[in-house]
């Protein structure tokens, strides 16, 4: 029992050993690598939104057959059949969903009464507060450095989750630019609860990217990643073709129809699914620049957190950080 | 001595008993900054780029009449009188010179044999490694979130520095993005053995940022700073109507020349030292959005410094970081 008035844990709201968040990404990340990230102890995210219903289903159906730990659903709050979506996420009891990219006011009461957690993703401290007010039970505070989908604000994670932690009482979960234990270690120092790793996962066995699309991100260096869209909605993309397309629409100053028509539909899926690396969108982060190999993602997983508590013990023995005198 | 073939630590290169660096700021930081943060036990400097000849003699005079501990002279190498602030340099033996906007390769050899040392600012790792090899004692690496000149990559202070640490074996500094005791703590985690800070000291009685400058900063808000100029050179401005023109003239696809035109000559002068908040141009990092009021540079330098050990400490306690059973 909790005593009254306290607020859960992390740990205590996703029901997992560690508190390292596996995101969900479109095309990325489907039953093989949640699993694989759940069963190890962290928490694993299908990544719904490149998901038909039936898709989802076929998913979810996966996920109950081969893990028996809690994982998470990823829910951008835009999808368009997102009804169905929502009765899928009852009817399988879902022990958390991860709700982004719209307002969470509409959805995490029914949610709750659903049985589920619901954390939400934000880019700003002002969309943190309201997310805290709309009742989440934890906010994933994520910077400019992320890939996907992103602020406006621009606010890097180094800034953003120090003011989150300020304006707002319910567990935090730092994502963007984290795919190592040095940076696990900076975002609990920085006031985090615990981490949300996107990139980092793309580059797994398990991840149903595209083997030419985990190729490519193995093979990026930095710099290679940039924010586009940032008239319709910002997103970070690793730079080929079609990116290079976007940016001279947006050079041009074309309208937000001509930018709508150029992505045109499928791009995300022609990239990172079906491989096509030069006409198809390639959503990563800043982290892509510092991956040099797969590594399973239940290895990983467990690597990522003892690496983690190995920089925290390393830098207490450090001289630097003896308390000298005047 | 130093045992041989042994890199020295950041604190034996700078002198100090902090590994704490007051950014060299054009307009913000003169000797009153400079050496309330070097009596205080960080490394205080003196912004050269906005000083001439003559300036930046009556400043070192002055320094070297009110603080008898180390101190530097931020110096951009693309400053047109260089050999003249050189020359000073040399005279007054200053202990450190923090190079920047420039290849560090022509001038650390004579800067070196004057008996200074020559720390380098960076934005990439590329430019780290070459700074490295052009005999640089330590490096800077700078993110995307700190105010004035920036990269054009866009990397972030997170993603940064430990791609840095990784690639050099001198002493590296963290910079962008830090202004807080949490924030240090994340910066040594991430590899950095030292930080260096700009805007939090903009906010500092001492500072010579004009006083509306200074009252701007402490209101400035998340999302209202914002990359500008990147086709020409990359500056973080806080939002106002000169920012607005820019982005507008980016916008239209302005030739170089005509972006010239319009920054014309002393807007900077203007905006942080004139303190004309809307015709002036205003440098400023994100870390602007966290600041609330005006703290003396030698308290708030002990204070971050005391802020991140102790975060550090704390953390060491934290229920999460125990190793649990799988």
């Amino acid at each position: 029992m909790m005593p009254p008035n306290q607020t859960p844990s992390l740990l205590q709201i996703l029901g997992t050993r560690l508190p390292l968040i596996q995101a969900g990404m479109i095309w990325c990340s489907g039953w093989e690598l949640a699993s694989a990230v759940s069963m190890a102890g962290g928490l694993g995210t299908l990544g719904a939104g490149s998901m038909r219903p039936e898709e989802l289903r076929r998913q979810l159906e996966r996920m109950r057959e081969v893990c028996d730990r809690p994982f998470a659903v990823n829910l951008p709050l835009l999808y368009p059949q997102i009804e169905d979506h929502l009765g899928l996420l009852a009817e399988f009891q879902v022990p958390v969903v991860i709700t982004s990219a719209g307002s969470p006011s509409k959805w995490t009461s029914y949610l709750h009464e659903k049985g589920c957690k619901v954390l939400h993703v934000v880019s700003s401290t002002r969309f943190a507060v309201k997310a805290q007010e709309a009742g989440v039970d934890a906010v994933i505070a994520e910077g400019f450095e992320a890939g996907g989908h992103n602020g406006r604000e621009e606010t890097t994670t180094l800034c953003l989750v120090p003011s989150v932690r300020n304006a707002i009482d319910v567990p935090l979960v730092a994502a963007g630019g984290i795919g190592s234990g040095e940076a696990i270690a900076a975002a609990l120092m920085l006031g985090a609860d615990g981490v949300q790793i996107g990139s980092r996962y793309v580059a797994t066995p398990e991840s149903s990217a595209h083997p030419s699309f985990k190729a490519k991100v193995l093979s990026a260096h930095e710099g290679d990643t940039h924010l586009a869209l940032k008239g319709l909605t910002p997103v970070r993309l690793l730079d080929n073709s079609f990116a290079r397309h976007v940016k001279a629409a947006e050079t041009r100053g074309d309208g937000l129809e001509d930018l709508r028509e150029l992505l045109g539909r499928g791009r995300a899926k022609k990239g990172m699914f079906e491989g096509d690396l030069e006409e198809g969108e390639l959503e990563i982060g800043q982290v892509s620049a510092h991956l040099d190999e797969l590594i399973p993602a239940g290895a990983l997983t467990n690597q990522l957190w003892e690496d983690a508590l190995q920089r925290l013990e390393t830098l207490s023995q450090l001289q630097v950080l003896r308390r000298n005198p005047a």
